[in-house]
């Protein structure tokens, strides 16, 4: 017998309407920083549970399959067990579910996953190239180039682990997939969407400034005192950390 | 003595003023992605006729030509029958109505029809040049390349025609008409929208891709795998399959 | 003394209160299309006189200098006389005010006059390159390649000089003055913003497509063609002969 | 024991609440002019002082670290001192706050101060490379090619002092800080703002246009006489003088 939402305790139940929410709300930023097209990509977010020593549900929200942006509601977000199997939700969900899933199994600090086909980054992606460290916001968020995964099929778990085995002990929380697209991983959905945006920022301004010649390289002692600054020192300030500016 | 549609059933009356909001509403979108620029581009749908055993009502609705797009009302919309003769309607059609109308008389399975003048399928369409399949995107909605039609004037059956041989019996959705612009076909409207907001975003990021070297291809058996993964896993869950995510 | 709008006939002076309204209205084109940034660009019409054989009050509407474009109301337009001079109006004219003015002093036939630094148009017009007609929609719209002006400074009739020189006789209702950007006329604002538009359009295209090779020509005969029925079976239903589509 | 501003004059916490909403307000026009992704970039400006000789308060209004653009009010504006020490406000100023002062104390003409990641301009930085003078309105703007600073880290006054250092003396309001971005300086933060619109458009153009070939060189005399023009016709009225058009 399957196991529904209603099995679990009302703290979960709390936190997975309190994520459907945010999940819901986060889907507007991908079309608005152009990084979306039509119902492509898709959010997702891990619910906690207060009660338990490790703090999670074991469950994630994520976008139903196929439904336009704008018609997006917290209602229409699906909540999925670690195996990717639909918990909760009127929705088949995302056809990416099980790499998400996959993520949450095998990498218990991520909170939040990303997937997009945003146009530069896909195109590094398509040639199977990493983006060089030549800006210094790059060094700021990703510590170095923008790595690329393996070419990997949609229908079993190819995908989630040419994630999580290019990304673990890498300081970049974005991987560009072989052929198909970048995948971001943040704390939690937010950040996630925010490595998407910027992945796809760095992905242009790499390539714009690449067509004219070669940008010049930031020294390897440059880019970790970059790295560390922006990931420790503004890390002392919490309310305060989240972005370039 | 011409035809009106008066002269039609009153339940293909009903379903014209249906698709004529149809096709009204779905005219937004091709602002809204960036497929087109002033009053270019043009949306069709085929009027079905409930009481009839192929289910056509030998009808289909399109925009009126020059109008902006801001000022487009399903009112506005005109009916033609298969010939491109305007049936019903206050304003002259679109000046791509003969190409629609031969879509639809020589592919019944056609439901829907779009034309842009979208940038970067435009560019490719300029050299003449098919767009490659090198992203697992590209596998999933058009099942390989897509292809590039013949130089072909307004004012005869030639773009039509055109359409019609380099689509039948293709994967792709989408032809790139030589010198002129892609043309998308769909089981409706909104089908061939989506393939016009595709064809644009496969073209774009394929461009982009090889301006700095060549993509990876993608072996033929995977993007066998890919399509008939998209086209038909996904089909057995109507509601939940139209798109990436 | 100067002459003051109050000199006027009172059927002048309402037409300008139409115009002012019109060429208004038209600067949120530039935006909402990528023409301009800042407050770049400018829109003119000439004011009819109904009274008179030539059916012209001499007088012209014009954007004033420096306004950003979501302040600009029909109250801020002003008017000027066809030597360029202010008429009426509590702002200074644009600084491109001398060159409408030389426009209309000598092509009786223009009614409308715009003027951006679009991208891709001033691209081309930086390296003093013509835009090849590879593309159905210019020899609709432009009839052939889109004609290069000359290097010419402000302050003096040099830039409307070039505009007229390179314009006169020719089918494109565009000119790319070298080094700044381009102009476009039609018979009313609308029309010269309409190509303005299509300017950058194909600019953009053309260049896109001879980014990664060279884009086939189309024979003259086709060009030909394209234009004649585009200009004059068009012409022939005057409420819908606005647009590509 | 640090000043709060409360100890300031009457008439700097006027300037200081007048200064915070259009330093808000300004920000607006960075993503709208497609300057900025997420939370990226920063205005400022300097408060006045009527009461003393130099008319300065020495201190000066910034956007905060990290919030949405959504979200930003006059009051999340942080008011610092020219060292960049927090006078007032509730949240941290932006991690720039140390390149703007620094400007502040060394440039005693400059009241507002912009700072971006924007795409064009971000790329010819990451090439060391300054932008030719190709473009009338980037003769009438900068004067002659926008120059680049040095490679500087963030976290002491080297950012600061490469941005004094190359625009001391220079006509252009625009820096590219090596392998960073643009920083632009104005007699206000609106001039500022225009200074960073404006240099992502000439980045943008230029790029294109050396895409497919080499821009035509602009004569010293004629750059010369247009920014002359600009900055000195221009400037004798006060009212008409922010742009182009």
């Amino acid at each position: 017998m399957s196991t529904t939402l209603t099995d679990y305790p009302a703290a979960v139940q709390e936190e997975v309407a309190r994520v459907r929410a945010v999940v819901s709300d986060l889907h507007a930023e991908l079309p608005r920083w152009g990084l979306v097209v039509w119902t492509a990509g898709n959010v997702s977010q891990r619910v906690p549970n207060p009660d338990v020593p490790d703090g999670s549900a074991d469950l994630f929200v994520i976008k139903p399959s196929g439904v336009s942006y704008d018609d997006l509601t917290p209602a229409d977000m699906v909540v999925c067990d670690l195996d990717g199997t639909l918990v909760d939700g009127t929705r088949a969900p995302s056809s990416d579910t099980a790499a998400h899933a996959y993520v949450y199994r095998h990498m218990p600090e991520v909170g939040g996953v990303v997937h997009t086909h945003s146009t530069y980054a896909t195109a590094w992606a398509a040639r199977g190239e990493e983006i060089p460290c030549v800006l210094t916001m790059m060094a700021d968020e990703f510590g170095g180039p923008v790595p690329v995964g393996p070419f990997a099929i949609i229908g079993d778990d190819s995908i989630g682990r040419g994630i999580v085995e290019t990304l673990s002990g890498h300081r970049s929380p974005a991987v560009l997939m072989r052929n198909h697209g970048p995948f971001t991983i943040g704390k939690d959905a937010r950040a996630a969407v925010k490595a998407a945006a910027m992945v796809e920022e760095v992905a242009r301004t790499v390539h714009v400034s690449r067509q004219l010649g070669e940008p010049v390289p930031i020294e390897q002692q440059h880019i970790d005192s970059l790295y560390d600054r922006y990931q420790n020192v503004y890390g002392q300030q919490p309310a305060t950390t989240e972005g370039q500016a």
